[in-house]
């Protein structure tokens, strides 16, 4: 599938959640397949901490290039583009097309930088339906995500009842708890405390604070994999003959960190990478109802698909059945799948057999 | 009770694992009770990661810095100093007392620093040796430790098996599994690039590598509490009225981080961080067998005592059984518990009467 990258400008000021204005933003998205005439096919996938909008097929000259979720979107894939007009889009604060801190900030005609005010959740989901409206789409017969996308599926629920008939929900927390923060405060005061972060000034001085983002990854990569996973994929295993009592790399697993973090550095936004954790930091829909997520649910009208794996110490299923108690509570309609599953967290990346069937058969139910 | 800190200095070179020697080393050590005339009733307590040899009682006129295993070892405490005579060491390479990165190099006059040689577990316990030796200690009535601490006691039962008639093993694991190689590796990444580093050799130019140890305690504090644990203790409750939408502290839990982090920073030295860190991803006394704890454990003769704290993620109870197993396969007389603690891995710190009472009695039982 080749596919095209696009870029929606809205003009209007968006009011963000913290007070902050955003004078003028632009969307990166990609389509796949076509909306029908009754418009009443749109999926929109929403994606996580380093993703984009780039959710599947290639670009022309690109083939390797795959979006980061085409084992699941595609003609004939899970969620079938024969049958769906799906939507990728990046949110903004991101740093892949997207208005964010590597922006041009039009009052100074220099990047936003540190400036860029800190985006939500629901300050994505309010700047998506500005896409949605653009395209045509009134009502979206999914909002589906994992992880940090997830979210954005939730919130949308919450901010737009009348606009979602699905909500796909996976590998998700209703909110962080305070050892997800946790983690999240260790890789920013890692990005921050990097000599050359200068306070996120950092594209002014021509240098990048490449330390501090290469732990924040490290730490990240942590969290996706399952103890087992990690152990099943790394074990002890040596990268030399024998340990070598020195500090350069002893272990496989030493080795996939390293590499994991040095590529990371390369292509990822501090400042980006600052504001994502807030608004997973932030983000509880509970809030506002004295942490009541059932009444949090109250104004949700759509049908929930919310799927959780066993070993994601990340988001454990426990949170995913907090999610689905609060919906039953409120007597949505609630498919719930657990998929006993070994990788941890990134699980809901993978090709799961079981996991896409579900998927595959929940779309399939979807009338258009 | 009152305690003095002592150092005892060995002349004749020590061989390391690594097969560098250590031409000349001290030890701090503090001793609590008296050694009776059999000489039978000694206990070696081994410390963890940035503990010392302070482990029970204060210093004459510092009331408040009291032992960091003052609950457990004492007159009348599970560890009754009435009748047993208490050793507690500062292992070498730390930065306490004993020689360690920080001490001076005799061939240069100057601190070693970087160019300290990387010491195992087994050098700690060889170096022990000698000061039992000098105490004029055959053999421990016991050999404790928690977490680092029990890895000791494990290969004092290895090293010397007619050296030791109890082992007492807490919080343990047999060898760090590939997630906690991960953590150790993600720490000492910060601390090596952190720019005040200097190779290690930070103390020639009269900086310290602040910003990397400072993560690396941060990353720590995250594995030593359950996720349940950080919950209950900080939840998500906020340090300031409202979200700031900034990156100024938040959450409770990242104020507890920083100011772990801070105070760290300021006492415990980056190159003995290093050290501890590798001295934990190498040791593995299955490793010359195959991997296989069974056959490395048919050479211990003491009695054992295990336990392990369920809510520890750090080192599970899945990792303590894994001894007790090739204990049995041994037909070692062993005791297992594992108590269902809140805490996490630092339960083996916290004074629980379950965990208490277990030891209490079973240093009852050891005859003298």
């Amino acid at each position: 599938m080749i596919v095209e990258a696009k870029k929606a400008r809205f003009s209007e000021p968006l009011r963000l959640k913290s007070g902050a204005v955003l004078p003028e933003f632009e969307i990166a998205y990609e389509t796949y397949g076509t909306l029908n005439a009754a418009r009443s096919n749109a999926v929109l996938v929403c994606h996580a901490l380093n993703a984009s909008h780039h959710v599947a097929g290639s670009y022309a000259g690109e083939p390797k290039n795959l979006g980061w979720w085409d084992n699941m979107v595609g003609p004939g894939k899970p969620l079938d583009t024969e049958r769906f007009f799906v939507v990728g889009n990046n949110y903004i604060g991101s740093c892949f097309g997207s208005t964010g801190p590597t922006s041009v900030n039009p009052a100074t005609g220099r990047p936003w930088g540190a400036d860029f005010p800190v985006v939500t959740v629901e300050d994505w989901v309010a700047a998506q339906a500005r896409l949605a409206d653009r395209l045509g789409i009134e009502r979206f017969a999914a909002v589906m995500g994992g992880s940090l996308g997830a979210m954005q599926a939730l919130q949308w629920s919450l901010s737009y009842p009348g606009r979602v008939r699905n909500a796909i929900v996976i590998a998700a927390t209703p909110r962080l708890s305070a050892q997800n923060i946790a983690f999240n405060e260790v890789a920013r005061q890692a990005i921050m405390t990097d000599p050359e972060f200068h306070g996120g000034h950092y594209h002014d001085k021509g240098v990048l604070p490449r330390r501090g983002l290469r732990i924040a990854r490290m730490i990240g990569h942590i969290t996706y994999l399952s103890g087992d996973a990690m152990m099943e994929k790394f074990g002890r295993a040596l990268r030399r003959a024998a340990p070598g009592f020195d500090f350069d790399v002893d272990f496989e697993v030493e080795s996939y960190l390293r590499h994991q973090g040095d590529k990371f550095a390369e292509y990822f936004d501090a400042n980006t990478y600052l504001r994502i954790t807030k608004a997973l930091d932030y983000y509880d829909p509970a809030a506002e109802f004295g942490g009541d997520l059932a009444k949090a649910f109250a104004r949700a009208q759509a049908d929930f698909l919310v799927i959780s794996f066993t070993s994601d110490w990340r988001f454990s299923s426990q949170r995913s059945r907090e999610i689905v108690r609060a919906l039953l509570d409120n007597r949505r309609v609630v498919s719930y799948l657990e998929i006993d599953a070994p990788q941890g967290h990134d699980a809901f990346l993978l090709d799961d057999a079981r996991y896409h069937g579900a998927l595959r058969a929940y779309f399939a139910n979807i009338s258009l």
